[in-house]
């Protein structure tokens, strides 16, 4: 499998429509630029959706779940088991994703790609079985290329599936105990970063535990680098299937025309992965928030990426863009529905 | 008027709702800590409105606009007929806490204090006149004893229907040309500072709009220093009405057992005065925003205040707390409606 979508291009944002939203912007009764990024979002996602006034009814959320060969190497504060218990804590409805597509009337789809511990069949888990975790990737790559493929594609599934039914918003989420560990290596492979610069605690190491993942993904990066040049490769080696699912869906939804939003510390790895393999597709990925995990700032910047949040979350799952999706309806309701300085008989500026 | 009521004991938290819901999000289905800010926010709501899990179903919005006697001095960039024309924008739903009001749901009220250009009687307005406008304080007090009084009930009121009919937050808003030189003005009073440190651009003035402005600021500082040293005397010599008020509904707020949500730097301001006037007030004070307005950072340090948001917004009107009023509602959804470990099944950290 040579996963040659990859390289279709994506689609390009319509400048028409960001013109028409810019003018609009300069009319509405407040002074010039006083929404700040509420602006600059509603003015994005015009250009985006190719309309004047766009809207974020529709948003869909994918959660990718699957565990780690890396977690052998004792990187997580949380078992391994947890990674299917949280499967199941998706689909029962108890998980803060599902609170949160709840209250905010989103669709939410579990993708299963292969956990150890493994619920089985669930009502609202999409299987998409690869194996029941990667491989250590101390001793090898952590996926063969069919496996990767198989990942990159389970996500593309999920984002064409979501814009062929409408969505106007994508969310990723992911759910892997070790995969800030997998998220890390491949962030300082593909920013030629020293670990002990990016590792941070996960779900709750502490400071000798930080140290001793910093030594793990340095020895990792070691045992890859004649290898790591290429992001594909990188991704294939160092990376994780929920991380390979997310890089192919925002790859695929910026070719299907459908806006992400892309959520923390995880998810910003694989969205620098998908940059890598397709750079047109930066246009389409919006930044949710900027999480406690000590690299993502880093990888953040290396995207040019400025997230609306910053309240401390480190949870992924996409719950963090989730806590974000009221911003962009806001700035659409705000943009679509504030009166005119003529239409309100309104004084403009001097 | 004395306005006596100011020194009556604000409401005290609860702990035992405060203790409750820190033990409920240690047991939830996520790393400890991991929802960050969200927890700080559900904890500190728990124990303002006194259950374990608290809700912001119900908000209340009262926007107070007002004219000032300091517009003369041309530190605006927009004419003084717009607070009035704004009022009429407010009442015929086209202004942005209109629109922000319908999305959340949430009642809004707007209380005319006294306009230079006079919208008379709009539905949905309420008028508690004063004068058309403050006295210009390079000349003289902003207000006589009469009209500080006056202002202060009427935000009152505001606060206390709000409380006895039920709503679970408050947000004040403010609309008057000139007020950032007021606040900016007031809050140089109250912490001692010097205006060039904290005049911004308000509305949008250039560079030398903002220096002519702090010249303005510091001028009147000298005019009325050997009075400052009180917090009520500067209110009223520095203040406008829709500060006053704001200041006013944040201590009846806080006496009531109503949270507030604070807007921006004009309603920051009006908060630290309502802090100085009643101490105790201000464990009732949530901050939704750091704005673009220089001197806010300022007055949000004074008030050990950290804002949910910073997404360059410089409106006002309550704008900003409107934005951030989703982050309280989804903080409050996830801690009452995650499953804990123990129902979930999931095993707790090693």
């Amino acid at each position: 499998m040579t996963s040659a979508w990859l390289d279709h291009p994506a689609r390009l944002p319509d400048p028409a429509a960001r013109d028409a939203a810019l003018a609009r912007q300069a009319v509405l009764t407040k002074p010039t630029g006083a929404l700040g990024e509420l602006e600059r979002l509603a003015v994005t996602l015009a250009a985006l959706q190719g309309r004047t006034c766009p809207a974020v009814t529709r948003v869909h959320i994918a959660v990718f779940a699957a565990d780690h060969g890396i977690a052998a190497a004792g990187v997580s504060a949380y078992p391994q088991a947890v990674t299917g218990e949280m499967v199941r804590n998706f689909a029962a409805g108890g998980a803060a994703i599902s609170v949160l597509a709840r209250e905010l009337g989103a669709s939410l789809e579990v993708v299963q790609l292969g956990t150890v511990n493994d619920p089985g069949p669930l009502p609202g888990v999409r299987r998409e079985w690869i194996a029941p975790a990667t491989a250590n990737f101390l001793d090898a790559p952590a996926m063969d290329d069919a496996q990767l493929a198989q990942a990159l594609a389970a996500g593309r599934r999920s984002a064409v599936a979501a814009a062929e039914t409408g969505a106007e918003l994508f969310i990723g989420g992911e759910m892997g105990i070790g995969n800030t560990t997998a998220a890390t290596a491949l962030a300082c492979a593909l920013l030629g970063d020293d670990p002990r610069a990016l590792t941070g605690a996960g779900t709750g190491l502490d400071a000798a535990g930080i140290r001793r993942k910093a030594e793990v993904i340095a020895q990792a990066l070691d045992r890859h680098r004649a290898d790591l040049d290429d992001a594909r490769e990188a991704l294939r080696r160092l990376g994780g299937f929920e991380i390979a699912a997310l890089a192919g869906a925002y790859v695929a939804a910026a070719q299907h025309g459908l806006p992400v939003l892309v959520d923390g510390f995880i998810a910003s790895v694989a969205a620098l992965a998908a940059v890598r393999l397709n750079p047109a597709c930066r246009d389409w990925l919006l930044f949710a928030h900027r999480s406690a995990e000590t690299g993502h700032a880093r990888v953040l910047a290396a995207l040019q990426a400025q997230p609306l949040l910053d309240l401390g979350l480190r949870l992924g799952e996409g719950s963090g863009a989730g806590v974000a999706v009221p911003l962009l309806r806001l700035a659409c309701a705000l943009h679509a529905g504030m009166a005119t300085f003529a239409e309100a008989g309104v004084s403009d500026k001097a």
